[in-house]
C-alpha cells in the first residue's frame, strides 16, 4: 500500500513510517518539524537526541534496512505542501499525526490557543478536501483523543452512543467534554471529518487514543540513528514517560492534585498495531468510524505507585509528590471506557508492567546527562491569575 | 448597560444595537464589513440599499434619535482590534454576531470553508481570552444556529440532554449533525465558549437561532437612513425572505429539492427580543446556556404555498418550482425542536403569517429595479463534481 504519514517526524510518527516500510508498504512521511521548534522556543529537547531531518533519518533507515522512506519537509496548513503530497504520491492510506499534540501548549497563551486551534483545524481540513479531489477512496487514520470525552458520567463508549428519548431512539455521535483548547482542537477535527464522510463519502477511522508510553519499538532498537524522540518536560511529556524520568534523576514523582485522574493508556507498541489494524481493515465509504484507542485504565496515583515499586525493584528510591495542579480537572471521578473495537481486529495488548518501567528506566538512564530539570515541573496554569481589568474609558 | 456589538453593520447586528440604543443602554458596534466585502467579490447586493458605513449609520441614527451608538470598524481575528474594546469599552454583555453566516459561503472552495472556520473560530477564541482578561463578569450572548444539530432522528433539547446508559446517568451536551462547514464552525465555537465557561467561569448564552425573516423593526422604519440590509442571493439569502423576493419579481420559488426540509422559524423582531431577554436575565458564573431561538417549524414546501397564498391575496402570480438540492441533506425528516426556555423568559413570538409577507412584497416592491437576478439561482454544491483523480507519479 501507498502510506502518507503526517507528521512523520514525530514521537509517533517516524516509528510508523519504520514499521509500514518494514512491511513493504511505500511510505511518504512529511513534518515540518514544528514540535522541534517549539522545543527550542521553550528552551527543552527530547531526552534521546534524534539525527537532525527527516531526509537524515530517511538515509539512515535506508543505510541500516534496505528499505526507502520517502519524505517531504513541509507545513499542513499550506496547500501547496498537501496538494502534491495526495496528487502525486496518491495514498490509500493517510496516517494523520500532523497536529500539535499538547494541551499545555495550547494552554501557554492566547497565541498558542489560537495557533493550536488553526493548525490543527486547518491541516485536517486540507486533508479533507486533498482526500475529495485526488484520492476520494483512500481512507483516513486520524489520531484523535480519548481526552474529547472528558470525564463524563457514564461509560464511555466508541464514538457514538444510542440515545433513546420521548420514544424514539438514534445512534448520534458521543458528548464530548474536552479538557483543553488542544483537546477542543481535536473536537472540532472529528466534527469536520464527520461531516466530510457524511457529506463527500470519504472513509475515516478517528483513532481516540490514549496516553501513550515506551520508547522502543522493533525498529527504532535496529540502530541508535533510528531511535524516536522522548519528551518528558511539562508541555509535551505524558505522564508515565515523565514519571519514569523522574524516578531515574532522583526528582519526585509529581502527581497533580489528588491524583485520582483516571485515564486510558497503551504501549507505543500497540499504538502501531492499531494504526496498521485500521489501515488494513478499512472503513466503507462514507463511513465515520471511531475507535477508542487504548489498553488499560489507571489513576494516576495507581501509575506513581507502580513506578515508585519498580524503582524499589530496580534500586531507585521514588518519592511521590502531591503538587498544585496547575489543570482545571476533576481529582476523583467514574471513568469507564469501551474499547473492544481493536481487541475485535485482532490487537494483542502490551500490558504496563514493573517490567516495562524497569526497561524504560534503562533507557532513560542511558541518556541521563541530556535532563533539563528546570522543564519539568508545570509552569502552565489552565486558570491563570486574574489580571485587575483596567477602568472603562470615560 | 454597557453592549458590546459584534458583527454590528449586519442584518441582525444593526437593527440589534439601534434595538438597545433605543432603550437607554450605551452601545458599541464593530465590525469589519466583510460582508459587504463578499457581496462586492460576488457581485451581488442587499436589495434594500444602505448606508456606506457604521460611522454613516450612527450619524443618520443620532440624527434621528438624539442617541449614540459609539462604532469601531475592524477584524475581530486582530487582537489589536478585540483587546482595547473589552478594555477601553468595558462592556457588561456582549451580543456577539461577528461570523460568516453563510453554509454555501462556506461550502464555494477550500479557501471558503478554511477561511469560514479560521474566522469563526479565531474570533470567538479572541473574544473568550478578552472576557477573561478584562471582563470576567460579563456575560456573552452568542449567535449560534439551530443547524448545529442537524436532523438527529429523536426530539432536539435545548443544549443538553440527559443520557440514561448502562445504570448510570448525566446531562451532556446534546450530539450534533452539522450540516456544512459553515455550520460545523459554530459547533467549534460552542465547544470553545462552553470550555471556557467550564474553565473560567465566564457566562454565556448560546443562542441557537432558527432561519430569520422580516425586513422591518421599529427602528429601521423610523428613517430609510435607518434599514438593515436585506440578502436574496444564493448564499447569504434565507429561504422566507428569497421566496418572498422571488414572489414579486415573477421568479418561481425555488424549492430545494424535494421540499419536506423542516427547519425553527422566526421573525427578527423576535431574534431583538430574545437576545434583549437573555441579556437582561444573564447566566451564572460559568453557566453555558442554550437556547433553541425560534418560533415556529416549518418546512420549505410549507413555506412555498404560504408565499403563494400570500401571493393570490396581493395580485402575485406565484410559481413554485423543485430545483436539484445544491445541498446533502434529508428532504424528508423527523424534526421536533425544543423551544421553550426564552417562552418562559417571556418572549412574546410574531407568528408567521400572510399579512407579514405581504407586508414584506411591498417592502420588497419599493426596490426590486434594484434585483439581481442572475444571483439568485443556487451555484455552490455541497458535492462537487469530482475530479478525475490523476494517475501516481512513478
Amino acid at each position: 500500500m501507498r502510506i502518507l504519514i503526517l507528521g512523520g517526524d514525530g514521537y509517533l510518527g517516524w516509528p510508523t513510517a519504520m514499521y509500514f516500510s518494514a512491511r513493504g508498504h511505500q511510505v511518504l512521511a512529511v513534518d515540518n518539524y514544528l514540535r522541534r521548534r517549539a522545543h527550542q522556543e521553550a528552551g527543552t529537547d527530547s531526552l534521546i537526541p534524534i539525527p537532525q531531518s527527516l531526509p537524515t533519518r530517511a538515509q539512515a533507515w535506508r543505510d541500516v534496512t534496505g528499505y526507502t522512506i520517502q519524505v517531504a519537509e513541509g507545513d499542513l496548513t499550506d496547500w501547496s505542501v498537501v496538494e502534491p503530497a495526495f496528487r502525486d504520491f496518491q495514498p490509500e492510506a493517510i496516517v494523520h499525526y500532523g497536529e500539535i499534540p499538547s494541551a499545555p501548549y495550547s494552554q501557554i497563551s492566547r497565541e498558542h490557543a489560537v495557533f493550536t486551534q488553526y493548525n490543527n483545524v486547518v491541516n485536517t481540513l486540507n486533508v479533507l478536501f486533498a482526500m475529495r479531489d485526488h484520492t476520494p477512496n483512500a481512507q483516513l487514520v486520524k489520531l484523535g483523543t480519548m481526552g474529547e470525552y472528558g470525564t463524563p458520567g457514564i461509560d464511555i463508549e466508541e464514538g457514538y452512543i444510542d440515545i433513546e428519548h420521548n420514544g424514539r431512539t438514534d445512534r448520534l455521535p458521543f458528548p464530548k467534554l474536552p479538557g483543553s483548547l488542544y483537546h477542543c482542537s481535536k473536537v472540532h477535527d472529528s466534527t469536520n471529518i464527520h461531516w466530510a464522510c457524511r457529506t463527500w463519502g470519504l472513509r475515516a477511522t478517528d483513532l481516540n487514543q490514549g496516553v501513550v508510553y515506551g520508547i522502543e519499538t522493533d525498529e527504532t532498537k535496529l540502530d541508535p540513528r533510528l531511535t524516536t524522540r522522548f519528551d518528558y518536560d511539562e508541555v509535551f511529556g505524558t505522564a508515565l514517560n515523565r514519571f519514569c524520568l523522574q524516578a531515574v534523576i532522583g526528582h519526585p514523582v509529581t502527581v497533580y492534585g489528588a491524583g485520582g485522574q483516571t485515564r486510558g493508556y497503551l504501549n507505543i507498541l500497540d499504538t502501531l498495531q492499531c494504526v496498521e489494524l485500521a489501515t488494513i481493515n478499512p472503513p466503507a465509504e462514507g463511513e465515520f468510524r471511531v475507535f477508542n484507542q487504548f489498553t488499560e485504565q489507571f489513576s494516576i496515583n495507581e501509575l506513581a505507585d507502580l513506578v515508585q515499586r519498580a524503582g524499589m525493584e530496580y534500586g531507585l528510591q521514588v518519592q511521590v509528590e502531591h503538587v498544585d495542579n496547575p489543570r482545571v480537572e476533576l481529582e476523583q471521578h467514574y471513568y469507564n471506557a469501551r474499547h473492544s473495537a481493536l481487541l475485535d481486529l485482532g490487537l494483542k495488548p502490551h500490558y504496563l508492567s514493573e517490567t516495562l518501567v524497569e526497561s524504560m528506566f534503562s533507557v532513560i538512564e542511558r541518556h541521563k546527562d541530556r535532563v533539563i530539570t528546570s522543564a519539568i515541573m508545570p509552569k502552565t496554569k489552565w486558570r491563570p491569575e486574574r489580571r485587575v481589568a483596567e477602568p472603562a474609558a470615560t
